[in-house]
């Protein structure tokens, strides 16, 4: 499996979807690294083009893998290592061929279901775990910006219950996802 | 499926193992009652002994059911509105058995699977959809006292991806429990 995850902060939309460069939640980035340290994932992307977001996002990275936190959380450490940060969807994606030494094959994600190549996740279990390198992204704020989910190579079907309602949070939809793409 | 969620800040465990009630942190009521309103849980159940604690998320939920919040956005309402506040882990007990008329049947969680009669997923999932009352409760902080685990009527199996760490948060354990526990 050579699985990434993004969290991108740019283009999003805002509740007026106007398209916006949304703040860094940092309580994001300790969910979803430990998960993606859980999952057996190679690396957590958190995509903004703010200097002083990528800078917040290197401190906190600094404090939990070299800083006081290191030894005072092994745990976190481990997760916290998988993070890195790109200005853009399009570096991160450089950054994964670079590793890989071949284009990833891009799912973005998405609650509403109306835009781009739709894909079951049936069908993205089967290419997780395929041996491409597969980059997941999931979107912040109201969501990532109609472009993202028309240029990605596939857009994943939306996380519903058993009920019409499906407004999770990121922390909880790229859980909710990443489980049910990976687990055994 | 008459399914109720706890969120449990009291009996739990600190980094060193001390017995502690955790500070309520403001994101989870968000994120679970958000989960609770798309799986069709009947009620997100709060539980700290701390009065101040307890008023906070009575402030969180008025300012989301009746304040300027509820119209901001319509969608929170109707998550938040599933959030009930409780003492203790028996006074949330007796608030389900008032409403459906008997014992819930009591799942507590835990990353260990060392202590009580533990339970697998499926299991777990016959009893949910079977139609008795079932409470399904998260620790925060460092987990779930053990006296917690020994008096809960099941111990659900810890959540594993393909790899041997499992330091999910509260947040994404739970979205994960309940997506294997409910989905169609």
């Amino acid at each position: 499996m050579r699985l990434y995850l993004g969290l991108i902060h740019f283009p999003v939309y805002n509740k007026n979807l106007e398209t916006i460069a949304s703040a860094v939640t940092t309580l994001d980035i300790h969910d979803i690294s430990r998960l993606a340290r859980t999952y057996g994932a190679k690396q957590l992307l958190v995509v903004t083009p703010l200097t002083d977001q990528r800078e917040l996002v290197q401190r906190i990275k600094r404090h939990w893998t070299q800083g006081y936190g290191a030894s005072y959380n092994p745990d976190r450490k481990e997760a916290i290592e998988l993070v890195q940060v790109a200005h853009s969807i399009d570096k991160a994606r450089q950054y994964i061929k670079q590793n890989e030494g071949e284009d990833p094959i891009c799912i973005a994600t998405d609650a509403s279901g109306s835009v781009g190549r739709l894909m079951t996740f049936d069908e993205a279990r089967v290419l997780v775990r395929g041996g491409s390198p597969v980059f997941i992204y999931f979107g912040t704020a109201w969501g990532l910006h109609r472009g993202v989910l028309e240029e990605a190579d596939y857009v994943l079907e939306p996380v519903y219950g058993p009920t019409d309602y499906n407004h999770l949070s990121v922390r909880a939809a790229a859980a909710i996802i990443i489980d049910r793409l990976v687990r055994a």
